[in-house]
Parts: C-alpha cells; structure tokens; sequence
C-alpha cells in the first residue's frame, strides 16, 4: 500500500495529505442551515452537513493531493450518526481516487488490537462472504502495549496489503512526558522509533515499509534523528500550519531521494476559508478557499525542499 | 461517579465488573442462526446476535454485579451495524442498573482527546439541545501523548461527573517493552501512576477519584507498588481468568478499607458455557452458565481476600 502512496505523492508532486477533521464551528454555516432544513438541529442534520462539508472540500482538492486524514474523533463526537458521516467519507474519498489514513490511534492488547485492525484494514467472514466494517486504506496505531499490541495490525497490513502509522513522537506540547523520558540512554520516541524500523522489515512494499510512523513537525530536531533511525519508514507529519509547523522544519523529515514523509494540514486547509489570507472567498466559496490553501502548502513545502 | 460505583460494589459485595466482548466465535449458535433467519448472513444479523447475547448475559447476571465493561473493539470490527449494537448494550446495561464502562482506549492530542471524551463521556449542543453520542459511566484512556491528551476527558469528568481509568500497566505479555522501562530510576508506569494520582487530587468523590488507573492482574508486584503510588484511585484490574491471573494475585490491588480494585473477566464468564466445568448447562442456557460463573468469581475473590 505504501508504494501506491508513494505513486501518487510522485504524481501529484504533493507529499501532503489534508486532514478531514470537521468541527460544528468549522462547517460553512449555509451548509448546516440546510441540513437543519431537513431534518431539523438534530446531530443526523450536524452528520449530513459534515459529509456535505467534506465532499466539497474533497472535489476541489483531490487532483492536487494523493491522500486525506479523517480524525475518527471528530466523527465519534456525534456518536452513530457522526460514525456514518466518517464511513461515508471514506468511502467517496476513495471513490474519488485520494486514498485514505484513518487516525484512529486505536491500540490494545493482542485480540482485541486484531479486532480494531479487521474493522479499520481488514474483513470479517460472515456466511463465507467477506465484509469491510470501515475501509481505510491506513491506519495510526498507538504503540503504548507493545509489539502484541501492533503485530495484529502488521499482519492484516501483510494479508491485505494496507499501512499503519505507529505514533512515535505526537506533536502535542505534552508528548515529552513520557515520549522524551531517557532510558537506556535514549529517549522513549527513539526506542519506538527503532521498533517501528524492526516491524516494518518484513513489511516492505516497493522502497519503503507498510510500518510508517507519527512525528510532529513541531520537532524538527527529533524528527531528523527519527528519519536516520527508521529510513524505510514513512513518517507522516502532523501540526503543520495550525499547531505551529513550518516548511523550513520540514526538511529533515523527508529522506535523499525526495520521499519518506507526508504533511498532514487540518484547519489550516479545511478552514482555509475562514483564515484572513483567504478571507475574499468567504464561507459560500469555501471549497475554492481550501483549494488555494493547497496550491500555498505545496508552494511552502516545495520551496523548502529546495 | 466512582462514589456509586463504590456504593454498588458494597451492596453487591462484588468488586467485580463483566467485560462484555463478544466474538463470532463465542455467540452461542442459536442466537446466530435466529439472527440469520431475520436477516440473511450478514453483519447487521451478527450484530443483533450479539445484542441479544448481551441481553441474555446482562439480564442473568445484573442482580449480581456493579458494573460491565463493553470492549468498543469487538463492534467496531463489524463497522456500523457493530457500532450500533455497541450503542443499544450500553443503554440497555444503564436500563438495568448496572454501571457501564466503556473500554476505549482513546486518547489523542488535546482538542481530538476533547471531541472523544464528549463523544463518550460528555454531550454536544445542537440548537440548543444536549445529544450524547455514547452512554458509558467511565472510559479507559491511552497516556501515552502525555496530560494534555488525559485533561479534556478529565475535565468532561469534573463537569458531567463522569469518570476514567488510565492505561498504567497493562495485562499483555508485551506490555513492559515501553512501560517497564526504568527513567529516572523508575519504571514508565510508576510515573504514569505517579501522574494519575496527581490528576485524581481535584477529581474527587467521596473517599476516591474520578481518575482511575488499569493494571493487569498478570502483574500483581507491580500491582501492589501502583497501589500504594495510587491510593486515591481505583484500579481496573484485567488479566483474570483466560488471561490466566488467579484470586490469590489480586490482593495487593485493593486497599485497607477492601475497595479500591475491581475485577474484570470477559470470556470466562461470557463464554462460561465453553468451559467443562459449566458445560453442563450447554449453549442453549448460555445465561446460567454465566451467573454460576459470576458466582464462582465472587467466591474465589472473597476467598482471596480473607
């Protein structure tokens, strides 16, 4: 699976993936007025405006993107009604050829991990006929019970030729409570980092490893110690733009050969519309906002890039 | 919320909670094959059977016990239709009398963490209007991207009062790769207790927190040092049973006062009619086989702790 991503980054020219991560105060205000029409101020209205939300966003942007991110919780918020918006939207995302991480940071122990990872990545058999619950082509994994804990999702990764993204060092101003703590003298994040490497060995597809990995752009300076420690592994970049990441620190994420890393852009992209910068829009050509947002991201981490 | 939780565990004299995790495997076939009839071989079909495999469970065993605790894995595995039947068992436990934990595992960065506590936990405003998403009474939660992950749902517990357990040490053979490492002299999930007990201090009802901790009943040394770090909260103790922790290992999880922990068992209650000792009872009287395994769980805890 990660050879097709690295396809489309190559086709695209894009290392980038926009987050899916709708919020009641994010959505343009026409498009919950007409769901409220329909069926009333009910969290079925808030659901079907969401799917309208993305579906906008995703026909504007998906030629100029290989891939999106719906963030599960903001989904699981609404509960079922919410749940069918996130089925739905990955499911006209990939209609639409974008392919699709989940951020799910799902993780348990060994069973109970391998259910998370049929319903996300894989089947389940029923009356022999085999049955998608979600249908993301990625997912994030959470690493913190260990390698039971992540191996069922390697194997559905094997089995069915899909990804994870182990979270190694999150962008969040806290991670270093524990991610930082030095032991053996190395930090947590590098140890996870060296088993995410390890996972994804027998994993490969093409020049990367279907194990990739979580590293916030707002540490730039771990994130170039992780590129070396796992080299064939994706990392996918969360907080650029909104959380406070820059093109310049992008550089260390990404490997020699101009690939390794995807930048992921929530607000900054499906909000776009309500940013100062992109203001001349307005909320009722939201999608157009959001598209030039990308053709700027992709200017930033271009020109960065070098 | 956890002073009712405590008051039930006194009236029941059972610090006992059943962990409501149902697999194809483990529906008893008449429940499959009537699902069937209805609705063809399909996952809605799957997921009433399980619904109704709760339903036989909880209404044999809810005179008995405080509380369940839904493992979200084993629906989520069935997409939607698997969802839904998460929803239905969690009301229909509330209906009955019983506490609900929902066993999650989310946790994620601030504002995402924010959006899963209110999901589960907490309630969104449409027109002016409360929805919840999901019902439970408490949530299990991931710690591993540090307090500003735990403090959205521990504020949704200050404010609905609603409470949580944190992942602190947990019951899988792979679970010390990352939480046994010593830092500063001490294992990861000694700091992670010590940040529990910190949490809990503003969080308290009664004699206890509102934030909880799980450590597994394989580990009961480190059981017995996570008590005395964490003599305010309540320890979700699971690992009894199949994953093969005994009565005599779980006294060290409780406190003086004989509270303090409560137990969890899944399959080896709701799989009781599996076993040779309750195989007497057959598939077809799946519920009794479950209340004498109640029963017998009860005693060889009593017993335990003199």
């Amino acid at each position: 699976m990660i050879d097709k991503l690295v396809e489309k980054i190559k086709k695209t020219e894009a290392p980038i993936v926009v987050g899916l991560d709708p919020t009641m105060k994010l959505i343009p205000p026409q498009l919950l007025e007409a769901a409220y029409k329909e069926q009333g101020e009910t969290p079925e209205a808030v659901a079907e405006a969401i799917f309208a939300y993305n579906k906008g966003l995703v026909d504007a942007v998906c030629d100029l993107i290989p891939a999106v991110k719906p963030q599960i919780a903001m989904y699981e918020t609404f509960g079922i009604p919410g749940l069918i918006a996130f089925d739905k939207t990955v499911k006209y995302c990939k209609e639409k050829g974008l392919m699709v991480i989940g951020d799910i940071k799902r993780g348990d122990i060994g069973s109970t991990s391998g259910a998370y990872a049929q319903g996300h990545l894989g089947h389940v058999t029923i009356g022999g006929k085999d049955y998608r619950g979600f249908e993301e082509d990625f997912a994030t994994v959470n690493p913190y019970l260990g390698s039971d804990g992540v191996k069922p999702f390697i194997d559905i990764c094997k089995a069915e030729d899909k990804g994870i993204f182990v979270l190694v060092k999150t962008s969040n101003p806290s991670s270093g409570e524990l991610q930082d703590r030095v032991t053996d003298g190395r930090p947590i994040y590098e140890w996870v980092g060296e088993m995410v490497a390890k996972w994804g060995e027998d994993c490969m597809d093409g020049d990367y490893s279907n194990v990739g990995a979580v590293v916030g752009a707002t540490y730039p300076e771990m994130g170039k110690v992780l590129r070396k420690i796992m080299p064939k592994s994706f990392i996918l970049v969360p907080g650029y733009g909104a959380q406070g990441g820059k093109g310049a620190d992008l550089v260390h994420f990404f490997n020699e050969d101009g690939l390794g890393a995807i930048i992921n852009s929530s607000r900054g992209i499906i909000a776009a519309y309500k940013e100062e910068k992109y203001a001349k829009f307005g909320a009722e050509h939201f999608e157009e906002a959001s598209r030039a947002a990308v053709i700027d991201m992709k200017e930033d981490i271009a020109s960065a890039l070098g």
